[in-house]
């Protein structure tokens, strides 16, 4: 590593948030200014961008987190001015201490859950209670307290499986291959019935792979960008099966945190499911490269796939975005390039936090 | 009621099913005989009706039951000379004392579950507990206990919501609505998952409306069947909305417990979904009417839809068994009108273990 780039090396917080929700948004569409805003996994890697991005823009945050040890929440990523003015509850979202943050609130961003799925195969029922049976409990809690809620609940592209077309767009079948496919998709079954039933203004989004700054890296249970990313930065080969060619759709976390304040003061956007990716198609090894690039370390080396590469290749994933565009005048901003110039700041200024 | 008629008149067990393994079915395909049978569910209404027929076929059967309030079990129905051999265990499928059952279990019919729509929405942790989280523990039981077992599990029509199009068939998009559409059809792609990443033969069957001896007649908890046998058997009014033109496709519970069977000892089920109806398609004023004609007593009424008839009627829904009767040789045997009369003659026998 560079030590003159990694001593005071942090990247300015995102302020384009901010500039969203007072200049590029129309100003028929309310801001979140003096909203009072829930955040649940506020403490992992894009609730705690969010729930960051929320404060700066005058929101009224609190953040509720279960801080599974294996999952993504990291009391580091509220450690920062931005952060300072933000109430923070450690709880599944099934606990009844969660209730009496439910009064008033106005908008919540669900982004509580079990990400692996590894573990969601070793761990079935696990999976099932933290990513659907806490979220009924939740959404339970929440329609009695406040009717009126908006709720943006962040599902994920692996409930499509193995794409049968690209780009996958909100037609595209859901086919789960794992356990973790399944548990998120019925709890966004579960939000759009409680919009159906009992008005509830629930919104479903489903993220492509995610990057940035605040992603735990210290193990190997969030997903493919963050193992290279640490690799990288520690020096370490990047192993790719094949050729690495098959594409993925990043998208930057500033991004998501956009789409995501987007969705919540959309009213049209209610009842609806979007299907959120990037137009920036790259192979994961360009990917890797990139990323061995702005860290100015680590190797990319291709192996050759296992015996058993039917079962591990889902080929190339990249979403269609349009309906996003479309109804929530969202657009992602940020090359794959230059997100992980800043994600890589953010690591060299904070890693011992994140391994 | 005709005193001479409840006297005796008991209608005689079903001996269809011990016909259909030794001579309807072809003789490649293994019969139950001697095999060792799991009937989860099976102090229920088609649990039950399975269960006697399997031990009438020379099978080694184990039934396992919750037992819980409100759902379907019901002591009285094993007792019965065809029943004296069967096992039983009262617990839920997520209870350790389920284990030891598993050890070289052969066939599982998973019949146990929560199949109240209203029930579902007033408690739908609960719900998703019985659905899908204890599903979840037993399959997951299973799959190291007896990794190469078959299960058939029993799922319903209601997850496909209000018909797209008739009659449904397997194609026919899943859109619930309600937690129960939600938690069953869950529970499906557990089942579906296991066998794809484990190797259980676990095969679906999608059921439509089912009547027969054994139901749960005492509230409205299991569908319209039930609540329109027991107001004729009382001499009470069957109310039916607006003129009662809708049309459902009801099946004799004998014809389902030959389809499981069939669907259990198909090779080629395993990893499948049926959707299982009836070509014989009737008005439920029709139904109404027969049933009443069998039980000599009741009257059927026509009241106004309710003001919010667009949140409950589903219209006409008739299935599509194509692929059942292709792919299992199955064919419903039993009309409406004979089908009920066997009914009416098993509840005027017990009328008071079952009200």
């Amino acid at each position: 590593m560079d030590p003159g780039r990694r001593r005071g090396a942090h990247v300015k917080p995102p302020f384009r948030f901010a500039c969203v929700t007072s200049q590029v948004l129309a100003p028929t569409i309310p801001s979140v200014t003096g909203r009072r805003c829930l955040v649940t996994g506020g403490l992992g890697f894009i609730g705690s961008n969010l729930a960051l991005a929320l404060a700066r823009g005058g929101a009224d945050v609190t953040v509720v987190d279960a801080g599974y040890p294996r999952h993504g929440a990291n009391p580091a990523n509220l450690d920062s001015p931005d952060g300072a003015g933000i109430r923070r509850l450690r709880a599944d979202l099934s606990d009844p201490a969660v209730r009496p943050l439910l009064e008033g609130v106005e908008i919540v961003f669900n982004l509580a859950g079990q990400v692996s799925h590894v573990d969601s195969m070793s761990d079935p029922v696990f999976d099932l209670d933290v990513n659907t049976r806490s979220q009924v409990a939740f959404l339970e809690a929440l329609r009695w307290a406040s009717p009126a809620a908006t709720v943006v609940y962040t599902s994920t592209r692996q409930l499509f499986g193995r794409p049968q077309y690209l780009p996958v767009d909100e037609e595209h079948p859901v086919s789960p291959v794992d356990v973790n496919g399944i548990t998120k998709h019925a709890a966004e079954q579960f939000h759009l019935l409680y919009r159906e039933r009992y008005g509830l203004g629930a919104t479903v989004v489903r993220l492509t792979n995610v990057f940035g700054p605040r992603q735990r890296l210290r193990d190997d249970f969030q997903g493919f960008l963050p193992i290279f990313v640490r690799h990288a930065l520690l020096g370490q080969p990047i192993s790719l099966f094949g050729d690495g060619s098959q594409e993925r759709d990043c998208l930057y976390v500033d991004d998501v945190v956009d789409c995501l304040v987007r969705a919540a003061i959309t009213p049209d956007a209610a009842g609806e499911i979007f299907t959120v990716g990037n137009d920036e198609h790259l192979s994961l090894r360009r990917i890797a490269e990139l990323i061995v690039e702005a860290a100015g370390s680590g190797t990319v080396e291709l192996v050759p796939w296992p015996p058993d590469r039917d079962a591990i290749d889902i080929g190339s994933y990249f979403g269609d975005s349009s309906k996003a565009k479309r109804m929530l005048g969202w657009t992602p901003e940020v090359t794959f390039a230059a997100g992980i110039a800043r994600t890589v700041d953010f690591y060299r200024a904070h890693l011992e936090r994140y391994l």
